[in-house]
């Protein structure tokens, strides 16, 4: 029983599931940001046509979904599951996206560790034989979750330096049971994990030690030595998650050296570009591997990749509560 | 390859997961309600002796989690996944509940029907072979959810009678790949379905195409007559969502007759009680199934249910913004 059970709550797909395709699509910001050329989509505004922020965020995911069963030659009728999740209330990007692509839906909330919790659940459904096809997809919007989580961008509030910059965009893939390409090898979910921070812009801080939890279970689980991947990648700690995520991991007796980033730092110029600590949201983690990770292995610069998309599970009513903010960190292997 | 997918999103499990133990918790109108016996534990108020609603919401998770997973002797730290969802924004009552069991965390998000959802997620983990235990958990609780989506109980607003009353409670189950018990044998996902419904006072018309469609595929997948199931239940279409259901099903030619009913009608007396079309929310469904539906089961009464637990996948602000209500069901199959 439970062969692929490796660990706690660490996988070993047998069958591995193959990406047969993406779709990145992103705003002007992080079109303007070190990785443009790598994502499908730059827009040059954030409205994608429509009059609420809302509706341009479920545009972007609807596109990203397009793109990827376009790259991957699968008609949605062939897709079994959509998998799905977005930072809003009650995840209507999501939720109405799968209203468009008619596919039998699997909502997630996983905030911005979306994207690997989703990759991970879709390739059980396909490598545990209940599924050919798995579309899985995430997004965010700067203006809608500001406007959710902070303030109106009308009001021009001034960002903290440890504020973290949500980046707008969608990300999506298709999963198969077989064919070529990439594949996803490994997969180590999640615990939730508070420390007790209570700084909403300091939502970095808050993830780190969900990020290192998930990390040193996975090495434990898998055996595999931090230098046996090309890339070890953090979801979006930003520039203070990031550099307490290495400080946690190295007390474990982790020295992480030049493998090591972190998505958010990844996909703006956090020294051009005014975004505070980085970047952050459920599109962060996904168009950067989506795109840019997914890039770099066709073009044989990547071979095997650990990514740790992290999430910051707080609501704003949670926090007017006086509530800390629980962090998560969910971990997937892509290998080509 | 994917010998356990029947049909489109319909799959039977080759190993069936075993239910090896429940928790149902419910506030005192469920309390005083026809399934009362059925419930583990009905409080004497709503507060679990918490400041605000979203606490007390938690507790409630968190109590029902451990009652299921005292009545299946699993000690949590052998399970391997926990899953869970609420109707709260960025579902916070399981993401906290989730810090506190600190068991790796699977978060979903399907309104009501989420109970269903869960399970045939984590039934496809443990027959993937992925795990060994999983634990499905959600919750709701009336004033939590009516300040959310409607207006705060103070003011003493007027339900419409199309309007569903929100059930306060939390159900939870343990899911094992061995064992004795009820078994999850079957599962169909269901697709996201809007056909125009504004009205947030009558969800249940809202939620009817979807919980009809997912029953029709689910029918025509597995070849089972509908006369096959000792019981079907919807999830919480209340008495104007199941009237509609029970038409839309007829005009696809299947004839539902006294083996139908719905968990909306069922856990309150609807003549006596002040609930108008009937009860809702993530509970309602999750406590009627995992409580007096397995129950029923211990005592001989049922042999074979279809549950088809059904959510309706609006925000507020999607409500404000003059979007419909986009509906989805999603059944499993439990058998003794």
């Amino acid at each position: 029983m439970a062969s692929k059970k490796i660990g706690k709550a660490t996988i070993k797909f047998t069958n591995p599931p193959v990406i047969a395709g993406t779709g990145t699509i992103v705003g002007p910001m992080e079109g303007r940001g070190p990785l443009a050329d790598d994502f499908d989509v730059a827009l040059p505004d954030m409205t994608c046509g429509e009059k609420t922020a809302e509706r341009s965020e479920r545009k972007l995911l609807e596109q990203a979904a397009q793109i990827a069963l376009e790259r991957s030659s699968v008609d949605k009728s062939m897709v079994d599951y959509y998998i799905a999740g977005d930072l809003l209330n009650q995840i209507i990007s999501a939720s109405f996206s799968a209203r468009q692509l008619a596919i039998p839906f699997l909502g997630v909330y996983g905030a911005c560790s979306t994207c690997a919790m989703g990759t991970a659940l879709g390739g059980m459904i396909l490598d545990g034989g209940f599924a050919n096809y798995v579309l899985v997809a995430c997004s965010s919007h700067y203006q809608a979750a500001e406007r959710q989580f902070r303030y109106p961008i009308e009001l021009n509030i001034k960002h903290k330096t440890t504020s973290q910059y949500t980046v707008t965009g969608a990300g999506a893939l298709v999963l198969a049971s077989s064919g070529e390409g990439p594949r996803v090898t490994w997969a180590t979910t999640g615990k939730v994990i508070d420390l007790g921070v209570k700084d909403q812009c300091n939502l970095g801080a808050a993830m780190a030690p969900a990020a290192a939890d998930t990390f040193l279970r996975h090495v434990a689980d898998t055996g595999h030595a931090p230098d046996t991947y090309d890339l070890i990648l953090t979801g979006d700690l930003g520039s203070l998650g990031s550099e307490l995520f290495k400080a946690l991991v190295k007390d474990a007796g982790c020295n992480l050296q030049g493998n090591y980033n972190d998505c958010g730092l990844m996909i703006f110029d956090t020294k051009t570009q005014r975004v505070g600590a980085g970047g952050s949201g459920c599109a962060c983690s996904a168009v950067v591997t989506f795109g840019h990770v997914l890039k770099q292995m066709e073009r044989g610069k990547l071979k095997k990749v650990l990514l740790i998309a992290t999430g910051a599970l707080l609501s704003p009513l949670s926090f007017q509560q006086g509530e800390s903010i629980p962090g998560v960190g969910h971990a997937i292997v892509i290998e080509r």
